[in-house]
Parts: C-alpha cells; structure tokens; sequence
C-alpha cells in the first residue's frame, strides 16, 4: 500500500505545479490551468486503460466498460482549489479511484458493472457564485440561469466555457440516466481532526450534514460606561455571550449537532461605552435534519426569552437552509468492510462539509470514503494527507469496487 | 427656583449658539469659539458682582472677595463641550454657581470668606490628547511636557495659548496655595439614569470613581465549522463569552462595581469558521479602589482558569487605571443638608465619570452636585435638563454657600 501512497503523492506533486503563481494551489474551473490539469489527469486515465471523454460541464470521465446493459459505477471528486489551497481537497479523490481502477485491471478482475472516474471541473464556487458546477449538470439539476453569473473579471460562465471549448447548449445532455447508475463513491480528505484523533488512516461518512445558519441582532441602550449602573444597564454584548454559551452548551449536549457562532460586531465598540448593538451569526450544522431544526427552533425561543429578561429588541432570522444527504448504507456497508479488509477500524463520521457528492445524490446513491488530514487543516497551503493513507485508501477503494454486486446500492 | 431656572435656561441656549458649525455644541479650548464665550461669562460674573481675572491656564475666574486673611472657596467647571455634545455638560455647572452667588448678594449675605466662580478652558481633552487643563494648572499639578503637544492641525498647546493671548510660562503661577483654598464644589449634569429613575432633581456625589482598563486577548485555534467536531474545539469566542458573563456578574454583585465588556473585535469572523482569536476591553469602575483591584485580579484569575479549561491562550493586561477620588465627607454632608432644605432626598450616589473635581482634589476638599439629566443622555445634541431642576440647583449651592464655616472642609 506504501507503494501506491507514495506513487499516488508523486503524481499529486506534479499536477499541484498547475496552479496559478502564489502560495500552495490555485486552479480555477474553464482557465489555462484547468486545461493543463485535464492532460494530466488524461494521462493518468489512459495509462489505467480507461477511455476518456469530455462533458458538456467540463467533467472529464475515465471509462472503463462493462457486460452490456450493466450498470456503471461513479467515482471521483473535483479537480478545481479555492485559492491559495492545498494539493488534496478534489484532486485526490480524481486520483486514487484511478489507481484503484488500474490495480484492478492489472490483476484481470473483470466487473459485474461498468466504472467510471470523474474529474469535476468546478465544486468549489470560488471563481463563479455557484458552486458544484459538474456534479449538478451530471444530475441534471444545473439550473440554466447560472450560465449568465459573472466572475470577479466580469466573464460569463457561458463564456468561460465556450472558450474552454465547450457547449453550453449541449449542458442538458450531461444528465446521467438514474436508472443506469450504480452509485456514486467520493474520496476527500476529511478536512478535520477526527481521524487523527481516532488514529485511523481512513474513514466512511455516513451523512454530509445539512446547514442552517441564522442572523441574530440584538439592540439594546448604548451609554456611557461610567454613569450607567448594572441594574439600568440593556447591553447588547452581554445578551450576545448568553446567545454564544447557549448555542455551544445545545451543540455539545445534542448527538451529531455542531453549532458555531462564527462572526459578531459590537457597536459602539469602544472600551468605555456600554454595548447598545450586537450582530451576530449562529451556524447549525447535523446529518439529521430533525435535530439541526429543532435546534434551530430552540435558539429562537432561547432569543425571545433573552429579550424580554433583559429588555433587548432581539431579531433572530434563519437566512440560508441546506438539508443533510444520508450516505447509502448499503454502499456505506460494503465501503466499511473494505476499510477493515486494510485493517483499519472503518470509522463512520458524518461529513459537515458539502462535497460533490451532495449533488450526486440527486442522481444516484451516494457514499463517501475520508482519508485523515494532517491536524485538520485544510483550504491551506499546509494541507497534508500522509502517502499511506492513501495507499490504504486506494486498497480501500479497489476493495469496494471488486466486493459491490450490483442491486446493493438502490 | 422656577424662575432661576428659567434664567439658567436661557442663559445657557444664549451660550450654545457660540459654537463651531454642526449639530449640538462644538466649542473647543483656545479658539475663537472660546474666546467669546468668555465675554458671555465676564458678563454673567460682572452682573452678579465679581471681580473678573483671567489666569495663565485661560481659566476665567469671578471672585467674592471675603474677610482679610479668610480662606476661599473656589466653584465652577469648564466651558468646552465634547464634539457635537449638548448645551449643559461643563457650561451649566459655570452659570449656575454664578447664579447662586448673585442671588445671596442681593440678599445682601456676608461671608465668613471669599467665593470664586470658575470657568476651566479645557476639561474634555478633545482637540489636544490632554484633558483638565484647567484645573490641573490651578492645582498645581499640569505638567509643562503637555505644551508640546499638538491637536490634529499640528497647532502646540503652547502656541494656542499665545495665540490666545496667554503666557505659557506664567502657568506655575495660576497654581492656587493649598493653605488658603477652602474647598471645591462642582455642579454637573449626572449624564446618567440615576436621578430619573430616583424621581431627584438632585444627587450629592459620593465619589469618583476609580477606573481601569485591561486588554484581554484569547487565542484558540480557527477551523471549519462544519469538520471541527465540539468536543475538539477550542474556540476564542465561546471562550470570550464567558469572561463576559463573568464581568457582568461581578459587577452585578459587587456593590459600587461595573463592568463593561465595550469593545470586542473576532478573528477570522466569518460565519462559518470557528473563532481563532478575540480582542476584547475590561473596564471596571468603582467609588473604592480596592473593590475595583480585588474585582480586577478576579477577572485575571478567571482568565487563567478558563484558558487551562479551555485549552486557549489567554492573556489579560491591565493598560489603564486611576484611582477613585472621595469627596470630603464634610463638604457633602453640608451640601445633602443644602439639597434636603430644597425639598430633595439628598440622594448619595458616586461619579462613573471624571470631572474637574478629580483635578481639584489635588488642590483642597472637594464635592460635587449633579442635576438629573433626561434619560441619561449626555455628550449629544439631545442632553438636557429641566428648567426646575436648575433653579433647584442654584438654591442648593446658595444654601451651601451660606451654611459653609470655614474649617468644615479641611
């Protein structure tokens, strides 16, 4: 497994030099870069025996043909960074599934189904204000009015991907029949500290979470910090720091919950006056949708009687909802036991980021295989998964594709 | 008292016109918006019979002259407004004394000693980053070093003086001899809800506060929102909350204590990181400065024992701090007397403020008078107090001025 890890962090090197200048790796979706990374990952395809075609989105797929009329599973993730990022998030879950491919082939395993590798142009929204660009369109659920967004130059989506050499037009045509697809697996480095802790070189999720977050304005009465005795006091800031234990108390309390209150300004702001406005956000995030809602629902009643005990006018609004996608379990299953089959303990954790596989759950069952990431950083020039980690992610994954049979996963 | 009242409070609109343009009254030391209000005041001070002088400070002075070798005592407060700030902070506490000395020589009262009205050029420290000038140089403690500095178009004090027809290098000689000094009483708007709440036209002032200032920052780790889970967080802000809570509380408990968090700036403050860093301010004030000490190294304590629960960096500075001044026990027992024979409670209660009485305390005995001030609102356009409670202001100071034995104060 050593040896595929450090072939694997070889191959993530080179491709990482693809990249615009600055710290670790910048790679935009439809740009120069995206380009130079598609030959790449070409290369990486044919050399595994796949063949490889281009979508209308911009998804380069790898194919590797089945019995006829079979089904045909999907693996990968995306090949765009935000900026200044890591050599991991995406691309590595484009590669391994291609190492786990060859390996297979080497050993003359012939499938029950087709498979294919997929390398998304755009998941993480950084150049348009959309994001999961390619996961949607192979979906289907690409919503046309996305074309017209613009990025920071003023470029159309449209017109970046013409000049990428592709059709727009022909996006309807990326959809995928739901009936032929098996499944859908995502690799990706876990982007958190749990695997480290636990010790464990890889993981399987068993939900992405769903997101809500909430505006929270608290007003009170600014004034003077000397002339104001505490009884008369309506200070907005001290309203905030109940708000603050509260939703850290209800999260850590709460199986699964994680609640987070992540940006707050204080008006007037200064040392010797008495807090009259407070702005704050309180994010939830949950692989069950009941429990993120009803958690939500107790910050608002938590909000209201905080007001009326200390005299504050406080607005709570839930401003931006995303609902949790549950990973398959039979995929999840048969994902686990070829984690054990490496020796790990197959670890299931939910997912609180979003990934690719959120939208491809639209299409097909979906599961998602972790892979430990050094202190959680992430989205950071500093990111780091160790060569054998992936080594054993790609036995992992090899494990999974020769154990599914297909009708698992419906 | 009505009719003082209303003389004050035409008195003072007269006096709010001489002011910089803009809302509220802008009037700053050494300017031509000072060097009129002087004419106003030599006015008010020659009707009621002083003798008017000018010292090296710019504060201009109206005196009663008593029996040969009988002590003096000295009232009044500055002319300078804050920006924008209202019609009665400084000025009213200039008028209303002159008031009070005119209506007892009509009476034709002789004192057992001299009176002086004052009117202090700079109390607020607005245009030069110095404040109490006035009464700094009368008590003899204005250190010669502030002359270099220089307000915001790079004018020196010292220059500003000269172009305001004064000699810096008299001021040693505007410092009063403490010897002959028989106290200080400042009248001043409460610039606070106290009196208001207490249904008072007037409060006798304990003391002022003592005031420090630390800097608190937490240092814990940022991370995202979704991948961090609860338990593996250490989280800046939710650790900030708490050293909210707990200042607030103290306060609370702590009779003559407050605590104000004012000022609080979240690092990287997006609503869906976990907080890496707060910077946060700690006032405390308190009329006794070891209530305000003992309640000081409490926080520090705190700050310690959260950072070791928490698993954060916390470091907590005190940058600031002046002691609490007392108001002579004498001198205000008098004045309650004097407030209680206008009809008032003679409601005790201490200054969260600095006036010019924390300069003069340096020079003699000190006392205060504050005046209710409508809904606590004070250095704004909006401050205001009642006509009635003016006039009741200039009854009580006539009524201390004329039961005041020399040697009460010392």
């Amino acid at each position: 497994m050593t040896d595929d890890g450090d072939r694997a962090a070889a191959m993530l090197d080179e491709i990482a030099a693809v990249s615009e200048p600055g710290a670790g790796v910048t790679r935009l979706p439809f740009t120069a870069e995206h380009a130079r990374a598609l030959d790449i990952i070409r290369g990486w395809m044919e050399a595994a025996g796949l063949v490889v075609s281009l979508d209308a989105a911009g998804t380069l797929a790898g194919r590797l043909e089945g019995p006829p009329g079979a089904p045909t599973l999907l693996l990968g993730s995306h090949q765009d960074s935000v900026r200044e990022g890591g050599r991991y998030d995406g691309i590595m879950g484009v590669l391994l599934p291609i190492l786990a491919v060859e390996k297979l082939r080497e050993r003359g395993i012939r499938l029950p189904f087709a498979v294919e590798c997929l390398a998304f142009a755009d998941e993480e929204g950084v150049r348009f204000p959309t994001a999961l660009i390619g996961s949607r369109a192979l979906a289907g659920r690409l919503d046309p009015a996305v074309l017209d967004m613009a990025d920071a130059d003023g470029v159309t989506l449209r017109a970046a991907m013409e000049g990428f050499g592709l059709d727009p037009e022909a996006l309807p045509q990326a959809a995928r029949d739901p009936g032929g697809m098996l499944g859908f697996l995502e690799c990706h480095i876990e982007q958190g500290p749990v695997l480290q802790v636990e010790n464990q070189a890889l993981g399987v999720v068993t939900a992405i979470c769903g997101i809500e977050r909430h505006g929270v304005t608290l007003t009170g009465e600014a004034g003077h910090a000397g002339t104001i005795p505490m009884a008369l006091r309506r200070d907005a800031l001290a309203g905030a720091a109940e708000i603050i234990g509260e939703v850290e108390r209800s999260a850590r309390e709460t199986d699964g919950l994680l609640g987070t209150v992540g940006a707050l300004s204080v008006a007037p702001g200064v040392v010797n006056a008495v807090p009259g406005e407070v702005r704050m956000s309180v994010e939830l995030r949950a692989p069950d949708d009941a429990v993120r809602e009803t958690a939500g629902a107790a910050v608002h009643r938590f909000c209201g009687a905080l007001a009326e005990r200390r005299g504050l006018a406080v607005t709570a609004r839930r401003d931006y909802a995303q609902p949790a996608i549950a990973c398959d379990p039979q995929l999840t299953a048969t994902l686990a036991d070829a984690v054990k089959a490496t020796g790990g303990a197959g670890l299931a954790l939910p997912s609180g980021a979003t990934h690719d596989a959120s939208a491809m759950a639209d299409l097909c069952p979906v599961t998602m295989l972790f892979v430990r990431c050094r202190d959680g950083i992430s989205h950071n020039p500093a990111e780091y998964a160790a060569p054998a980690d992936m080594g054993a992610a790609v036995a992992a994954i090899a494990g999974f594709i020769e154990t599914l049979r297909p009708g698992q996963g419906a």
